[in-house]
């Protein structure tokens, strides 16, 4: 219940049509949640009607299809826990993001549910294009930053494209997930942050 | 046409059976070779027969599946491309056989055919072990050694897990392949042997 600016409560519930916006942040949040449970499995445009209370025609409109409705409400089911810290130490800050990111993979439904999408979009034009759209584009933009931030600061050679060093860190989680001839497990996390941070070599004399 | 011990010359074609193992060569020559000219489609048993001069009845008896007589094929065909050098300077191997490994995915139908290979066994547990079986663990296993050679000489630390960073180079160049946000070229491959080699952060004082 908000107040309006003479201080008088507005119905924004139960009453009335609420604002688009919230709408569509109430049946995202509802499609993270049904995906971190349960995976794509059951996942129907009927099930989130039902769940969220929205109809199926206005669904619809703003998801043209159940892909994109999906990558939509993982996105967003996943943000906070895939939050980039800012300690100011780089390091640290992508060491608790990508346990976090593991923490995800191995605890939940959503190791599997991207592996599918990742799968399926190999074959599916559309669906690869929505997966770069609605999910990784914007996942390897907030990594972006947060490098450009530990550029700015000193912390990583100037001259470093940070978008490869998204490749050698995430990517190298989703080379796992996708072909496990290997586990994806905490040793590989912080292995894969050594490497990169500190380089394969001997130190320079 | 071989010569036996007394120096006549011994029929090994046309007349007689061929041994098992030189067939079995010939029909992974001539599966790798169907696979870089046209990729998967069209790769069938009866065109495999067809081409190879060997029954099929005998080609199901070594291969159970298309997926495996593709992988086994695939690995075979790309084995003199993707082999590692050893000049003795493990950065200088690396970026060779790296180069190799892009100009194969860029340049004839094996990238699309990794990638769809890779995609189909998200959803196909059979196909997915014979994907390591057949293809990927073997292809971990040459590069492993490559760097245990190197570890050996002094040039890359030797506390380092080599295969995270098998995973750090060609898995980072997979995940571009999988999930084309950025494009797979021979910058990339450059920035990621300078990453994992000399490190991303600043050189120590």
């Amino acid at each position: 219940m908000a107040n309006d600016i003479d201080g008088a409560p507005v119905a924004r519930h139960g009453r009335g049509r609420r604002p688009a916006d919230e709408v569509r942040a109430d049946v995202l949040h509802t499609v993270g949640d049904l995906l971190l449970r349960r995976g794509l499995t059951g996942l129907t445009f009927e099930c989130v009607a039902r769940e969220s209370g929205v109809s199926k025609t206005t669904l619809y409109k703003w998801w043209p299809s159940l892909g994109a409705l999906a990558l939509d409400g993982y996105f967003h089911g996943v943000q906070d826990t895939l939050a980039f810290p800012d300690t100011g130490d780089v390091r640290a800050d992508v060491t608790t993001q990508l346990h976090q990111f593991l923490g995800l993979m191995t605890t939940t439904p959503a190791g599997r549910l991207l592996a599918e999408l990742i799968g399926r979009s190999q074959t599916d034009p559309d669906l690869a294009r929505e997966y770069r759209r609605l999910y990784s584009s914007g996942r390897r933009q907030l990594a972006a930053d947060r490098f450009r931030i530990a550029q700015r600061a000193g912390q990583i050679r100037s001259e470093i494209d940070v978008r490869v060093v998204i490749d050698q860190l995430w990517g190298a989680m989703y080379h796992r997930l996708l072909v496990p001839d290997e586990p994806v497990n905490a040793d590989f996390v912080d292995a894969l942050i050594e490497n990169v941070f500190a380089g394969i070599t001997p130190a320079r004399p």
